[in-house]
C-alpha cells in the first residue's frame, strides 16, 4: 500500500481542495465520501481512491470486525494503487470534518439523466432552494427509506454532492438518482406534460395530504426553509397539497415535511 | 429604558453564563430563548428579562413592522426595568450564536408534572438518550404540530432546555409539556399500568406503524440516534412498531421516524 507522510504531497494538496472547494471538485469530476462506514459502502465502481490514516487502519485490523472485512472486500476489488495510507497528520488536512474518523474515498461524479429520476410508478421529491446541507441530506436518506424513484433539486439547493451532504445522506447519495435542474417551474410543467402529478407542498393548500391518492405517479414539492415555495413554482404544478397543523407551530422543518409527505404516497401505495 | 454598555456589568456576567452553563442555569431556574422571532413569540408571563441590542432594536423600530408591533406587546406586559437595552459589544458577550439577531430572553424555568403530558387521548412520544441538540428540538416542534400531548424524556437526552434545543423548537418550547425522568423503563410501565399502550419502535418490531390502531391513548418510543432503543426500554413496552424501508437504509433520523410515526397517530384520529 502506497504511503504518504507529507502535507506538501501535490496528490495531497489537491484531494484537500476537494473537501473545501465546489468548483475543484467539478472540475476533476469527483465528490468526496468521508467516514469509515460511508466509504467502505461505497460502491467500488465509483471509487477513485480511497485515503486511510494510519491508526484508523491500526485499529480495523485490531478489531477484525465486520467493517475490516468489508473494507478488504471492497480493497480487493479495486486496482492495487487506489488505496493509500497517510499519516494521521496528512489524514487531517483533506479532511472536513474536527474528529476526522480516518477514511475518505475519493469517488466519480455521479451523472443522471431525467429519465433516471422518473423510473417506474414515480415518486419524485423536488426541493426549491433548500439550503441547509443537513436538511438536503435528510432528505436523500428518508427519500430511499420511502421508495422515492429520484430528486430534482433546483440549483438553489445546497449541493448534494458537498461533503456534508454526502455524510448526512448516510450512503443513499450512493443509490438515489437525482438532477439538478436551472429552471424549475419548467422543468415541474414537463414532468405534468408527461402524466406526473406535481403536489405543491403550502400552508395555504386545498388539499389535505392524506386525502389526495398519491398510488399514480406523482412528484412532491418542498420549498425553501423560510419562504417556502415560490409563486412561479407553485402555479407551475397542477396539485396543492398541505399538512394539517395543531398548536401554534407555523411550520414544519422541510426534512419533516418531506418524510411525512413521501411516507403517506408509500404508505398508499403499499395498501393499494 | 436600561441601558448597559459594559461587558463587566455583573448582571451581564451572569447571563453570559446562562447561555454556557446548564448548571447555572438551574441554580437560577432559567433558561435562555435567542433570536428576535423566539423572543417575542415568549409568553409574558414566562419572561424575567430581555435584552435587546441597540442595533436590533434601530432595525425593529425602523421597519416600523409587525415584529415591532409585538415586540411592543409584549414590552407593555412586562415591568419597565425587565427590557434592558446593552450595546452590540455587549450582546456579543451574552450571545450563544456565531451572527446573533440582537435579542435574548431570560425565562423562569417550566416545570411540568406526569399529569401534563398525558392530558386528553394521551399521544405521547417517548425519547431515550436522543442526543443532537437539533433532533430534540424539532422533536419538540413537529410534536407539537401533531397534535402530541407531552413528551417524556431519559436524563441521556440532549438538555431540552438548552439554548440549542430552545432555538430548534422554534417556540414550540414553550407550548409542548415535557418531563425528564431518571428510570425511563419504569416510567414506560407505569404509562402501560395507566391504560396507555406504549410502542417501541425498532427495526426488528413485529407491526408496521400504519397496521396500528393509534387512536386510543398511545406513546411511542423512540431510541438514541446511533443504538436505538435499549432492550430493558423495548421490554417495558407492551407493543413494537415498525417502520418500513425500502433500499438499503440502515434506519431512519430520529426526528423523522418520530414525526412519521407521531403523524400517522394523527391522522388515524382525524379520520376516525
Amino acid at each position: 500500500m502506497q504511503f504518504i507522510s507529507s502535507t506538501s504531497n501535490e496528490k495531497i494538496k489537491r484531494i484537500a481542495l476537494y473537501s473545501q472547494k465546489a468548483s475543484v471538485r467539478k472540475e476533476d469530476g469527483v465528490f468526496i465520501a468521508e467516514g469509515t462506514k460511508l466509504v467502505i459502502e461505497s460502491p467500488g465502481e465509483m471509487v477513485r481512491e480511497i485515503f486511510v490514516s494510519e491508526s484508523c487502519l491500526q485499529e480495523l485490523e485490531s478489531e477484525k470486525g465486520n467493517l475490516w472485512e468489508k473494507f478488504n472486500e471492497l480493497r480487493s476489488s479495486l486496482p492495487d494503487e487506489a488505496v493509500i495510507k497517510v499519516s494521521d497528520h496528512v489524514f487531517e488536512k483533506i479532511s472536513s470534518q474536527k474528529s476526522p474518523q480516518g477514511m475518505l474515498a475519493v469517488l466519480r461524479t455521479l451523472s443522471y439523466k431525467k429519465e433516471d429520476i422518473t423510473k417506474g410508478v414515480s415518486l419524485i421529491l423536488i426541493l426549491e432552494d433548500i439550503q441547509d446541507p443537513g436538511n438536503v441530506g435528510t432528505i436523500f436518506r428518508t427519500a430511499e427509506a420511502a421508495g422515492v424513484t429520484g430528486i430534482l433539486l433546483s440549483e438553489g439547493c445546497a449541493d448534494p454532492l458537498s461533503p456534508k451532504v454526502v455524510r448526512s445522506t448516510m450512503g443513499a447519495i450512493f443509490r438515489m438518482p437525482f438532477v439538478i435542474t436551472k429552471d424549475l417551474a419548467s422543468s415541474v410543467r414537463k414532468l405534468e406534460s408527461e402524466g406526473i402529478s406535481c403536489y405543491a407542498a403550502r400552508l395555504d393548500a386545498a388539499s389535505e395530504y392524506d386525502k389526495c391518492d398519491l398510488t399514480a405517479p406523482a412528484a412532491l414539492l418542498i420549498g425553501n426553509e423560510g419562504n417556502g415555495l415560490s409563486e412561479e413554482v407553485t402555479k407551475a404544478a397542477s396539485k396543492g397539497i398541505y399538512i394539517p397543523m395543531s398548536g401554534k407551530t407555523e411550520s414544519l422543518n422541510a426534512a419533516v415535511s418531506a418524510a411525512i409527505l413521501s411516507y403517506e404516497a408509500a404508505r398508499q401505495r403499499r395498501n393499494r
